[in-house]
């Protein structure tokens, strides 16, 4: 009675066998639905075949056994989840204790199509991905672009391919232009330049002034061009020229000139150009995007440190009288606690009662946890993206097709 | 005469063979009973059927020929416990190398539990949930609740739940609050506040304690509640403003204020509040409770190391004379050694001789060495924390039954 | 022709093929030496059985097939070397692409037998122990142990177990004595301490000196007690009071008082006494035996990094002319640089010139690179030994044995 | 009609089973062109016979099946791609997920490579090796050495190997010498050194003039030799002191000199003579040359990072008015951001001003982070190496070689 309810599986040319009841454990998948007049019967056996991997079968036919589903770790995540789709399984069953090694594929995919998206690899765009970009695919398929479609992207990659002269030209103008600009201003603050200085900032500003135009007529979308960062920072520090200019023309020196001076820290941005095409520094941002709720969470715990030290330590120090109390608001104990929680330790500021020296060492301590406790997820993020953009480079970038047969 | 002697295993189609003798090695199992009596015996075939794993059998097999059990690492722990469980194997038996995957997985299982505990999802309580918190179970089974218990759970949810008006109000209240009196004593330390202030300090406390109130008469418990930490920080810092108050009133300003600006420091652990609702530090905190161990540990090497830094560079400074001694007491070289191995280094006291030096040298070496060894024991448990937390984010709440068959 | 070639490996009940020459490939093993006369011979089926693990036998089959030894990554590193040791092959020919492989499993018996060393659980030791500790197992097993050998392990229990009553007391006393001694060395420098403070030191040395003598007395063997670096310290630093005492009757009191102080600070060490009972300090001591290479490479590291950067600061900042130099000398130059490269960064020195500040940032940098290197290697020797001893800690003490049928 | 077209593969004793068409999806494959014409196939049993590793081979099949290529992380890789090479598949047609497997053991074997050539163990080489570095490998063979072909080695043998007593000469003099000059340059800044001291220096240097002629003489490529890191130090050096000498002749004592001074800053360098036959330095210095990426990475990441908060702390210092501003120039910016972003704040340099602050505590979160991302990828391409070194020191340098039947 028992050996009649028995089952023959031949995976692949390995029999597993079970009980009839064990499959209809599991309703509505392939395996509760065998009858012996499917194609796959063998009779002359008494085994049904089934052309997949033997070895993750185990682990299938364990699910309809025991009712859980482990994940195997001797292969990869995402074959065993190809044989569970082809068994009829849902991948998201799997037992808690194998979370993590279905997370872990998981991530690793998400890892491997951001990369892909980096595009790190640098080959120039053939020209159907130009006609994309510019959104003329129907006209590039018709082959009916016109003379301006047909210059339009090859004046744009004049300006934005990284290997062209006019792109180039532009980094050594930015980075020269800013680090002058830094060298001026360092050099003879609150002065109005020297009127030969003045000549070379005229110039390079219209220099750049065209150059914004061009890029604004010949880019492939004006919409997506206008409100990208670099050309907000761009359009911002040249016109701040043209405002300091006015200002200068209309008023006399006054104190106003100070924050207009505080404007200009913000076209140091512009060095962030020259670093688009850099590989290591896309992956840096991808990895700034991809553990943005661990910052989240590290700012988080930083604040609420910085904030706990900075009042404990400024009531503290005014618990006993001190002449050398540094602690003039709470304010400044912020900056403290934050140069102390991060181990910089400028000493500054310093406590100087015995209360202000426990509550300095406690956030001495509390800095070592509260940092090293969210940047090992972070790290993780990085070196993962890193890893696979090294070990993609060391393939090669063509695959051989297999045959659907 | 070796042959008689032979058994044939077949596990879920897989056979496998050994002698009888071996199977007796380990008395009281199921494999050591085997007789073919049994229903699994096939006489034609002349073998035992069992329907599990086929491939884990082996390292089950492999126990009972060489008396040691080793984990297979193909599989999940778990998987193989149940395994062992089914052929009557204890678990605990383990050889010492493999220890560690043993409890690595006894680890995850803890490290689940504790994660199932924290209820990081925050969705709404089913009204059997609230009624099992108030401790009517019986009453909302038998539908008897009164008007009362069915108030009560309402009222006390507006204060409770994250998502009503009333608990964000407090929370909005409570940091505004601190913040203001902080604001205020940062500004005019050891005076007493305007008038104005005055009034805006008495409504806040006012509704504070009807806040207070109306919270311990529709808590679930009343016991639990005025235990928790932050009901008596919260009674704590009430209260505080009505004992100032009198205090005020009775006495005229003395240096005695003084100690009452150092208990308002504890209010600002009212802060801790708005975090109780936020996963991030929720984590954080069990990571401090499962690190118990490791945190005295790392308390215990720092202070062994403080203290015989603090005693050697005292001793090593006044070896020789010098004018600039900076460390007068071994109290504030327990300071000094303390800034020194976290590497925060503020520079306000430093060795001036050549011993001192040297002692300051070793200590800074051994700080890398003596907060770096436990530290990632620490962050692993943090890690490993956060990763089963965000695993199980990915995954859907409700899992498929398999049915009993 | 070929066919005849073949063998059929039955091993546990999985049959392996291959052809007879490949057997041959490694000479003076089991499987060279297989001839049909062997009793494990089965002439019906034609094949060999073996009594065996069959999945790792796929790998030692394999190394006769290739000639190259891998290690299986799905089981335990010593039940493959058990399979190795069955069928003759040696252990050291693996694959250098399997070193890491074969070395983890070789490392972790090393840290099973360090922890097994350590004694970490803290169980009282039987009357065998005792009698084993003393070198009087002859005596023990022949019940003649004299009346002296009987009470000799009871007085030295009293002083020498953790949870005896001497014991702890003598642990209060040092603590207690030497923060005492360390306090009022604080307060009063340099001079003598007061008549009241002399008496309470006379009655600690003499109290200390009663409990060495009862320890030398009673210890199982004087020798090794002489010799233990404990005994030193408490024989020293009693001593080194009587010695003061006597100088100060002697002299009169001057300069030669400090060298005195300093031998005082040697009697901080005393404090490492009330450390052997713990096991996470027993980890750690051990950690650092088991890294000595690791910590040399450090220190190395650190010697001639701080070595160069001190010569290389010491002539920048000679370079320019300023009259702010700090680098007197190049031995301040390497307290600046060890300050600079553990980050501890205190500030009583800095480069003032422009070159100094380039060597100062490559010092800063290059800190940062030579101290993280060895960390890692001496961090992951201690979270080794730790999780083994908590994994160790979860298990049971005592294991069912296995019948050797 | 399904059942003609099954295909029986026994691989090793384990039959697999597929249809014939799966195995023509890749073409141009052992697999592919499988005819019962073939020695291995057996009519009888209607299967064709591999005498390769059963287990591995399912992952073969599986690619034929599926069309994707996984590895198996139960076996080693190099073993996979043993079995890939003997099935005519290509390994780099491996899955985007197995990327990672499939680079880490690329990298091992990279790791493995780089060992070898740092020769670690130290034996003396085999006359053989001797003649192969001088280029007499014709010479040796047909022994037709010439009796300056014999006494060259051995004279270079004396100042080149390790255990020499020249070599041993050469090293402490050097190192002497070099901390004389160092001790001497040090007490006495700016003047010319005693007679004496004067006589020292020219013995050393004459000594090492020799020195350098001997070993210019006896070098297996005089080419090699002269382009050597540490020959050219040498020269340096010494003709430095010959260069100081005449100055000092021709010229009376003037500022010049400090540039001199400057120069023998080089010679420090000739400590790192010391360190060529330390293993612990040798696998350092090729953790660099395999890091050169991630420390270009690095070192990018920190100038990006300081040039951006150089300028902004420069900028947001000027915002304010304030007297103690110390950031006259973003050149010393430059230095305060990286003291800040390496956490070792000296604190010679603070910003004042509050807009200065929150930049400053960007600067040091940041710092954490920079630093924190490429460091781990350099730590592990160091642990890699050292843990490789310490495995194969601990295996037998020979290893039996097995017959190829
Ligand atoms: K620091
Ligand atoms: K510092």
């Amino acid at each position: 009675m028992d050996n009649e309810n028995r089952v023959i599986l031949n995976v692949g040319g390995i029999r597993h066998e079970t009980y009839m009841h064990v499959l209809k454990k599991i309703p509505a998948t392939r395996l509760s639905r065998l009858t012996p007049n499917l194609a796959n019967y063998d009779p002359v056996l008494n085994e049904y075949f089934f052309d997949r991997h033997p070895g993750v079968f185990s682990m299938i036919l364990n699910y309809y056994r025991t009712g859980r589903l482990h994940y195997p770790t001797n292969v990869c995540g995402p074959l065993f989840e190809e044989e569970l789709e082809f068994w009829g399984l849902d991948a998201n069953q799997v037992e808690p204790c194998c979370w993590m090694v279905y997370t872990q594929h998981r991530d690793t995919q998400a890892t491997l199509a951001v990369i892909e998206s980096l595009d790190l690899d640098g080959d120039p765009p053939t020209q159907e991905e130009i006609a994309k970009k510019f959104g003329w695919e129907d006209d590039y398929h018709s082959d009916t672009l016109s003379r301006w479609q047909q210059i339009k992207p090859r004046v744009w990659a004049l300006f934005d391919e990284p290997w062209s002269i006019f792109y180039r030209m532009h980094e050594v103008e930015t980075s020269g232009y800013t680090n002058y600009k830094k060298a001026i201003g360092a050099d003879k603050p609150y002065t109005i330049a020297h009127p030969y200085f003045f000549f070379i900032d005229l110039i390079c500003n219209i220099w750049f002034t065209i150059e914004l135009v061009i890029r604004s007529i010949f880019c492939p979308s004006f919409h997506r061009f206008v409100r990208s960062p670099l050309t907000i920072i761009d359009i911002f520090c040249t016109s701040a020229f043209y405002v300091e200019l006015i200002l200068h023309t209309i008023l006399i020196q006054t104190g106003s000139l100070v924050t207009i001076d505080f404007l200009s820290m913000i076209c140091v941005l512009r060095l962030f150009k020259l670093t688009q095409h850099f590989s290591g520094l896309k992956i840096l941002i991808q990895t700034f995007k991809a553990s943005a709720q661990e910052l989240i969470l590290l700012v988080f715990f930083v604040i609420l440190a910085i904030v706990i030290f900075a009042a404990l330590v400024y009531y503290a120090e005014r618990s006993q009288q001190n002449q050398h109390n540094q602690f003039s608001s709470i304010g400044v104990g912020l900056w403290w606690s934050l140069i102390t929680i991060s181990t910089v330790g400028f000493g500054d500021m310093v406590p100087k009662t015995y209360l202000g020296m426990v509550v300095g060492s406690l956030c001495a301590l509390m800095g070592v946890l509260t940092i090293a406790l969210p940047v090992p997820v972070i790290v993780s993020n990085f070196s993962n993206l890193y890893s696979h953009a090294q070990a993609r480079a060391k393939l090669p970038k063509k695959r051989r097709r297999v045959l659907q047969a």
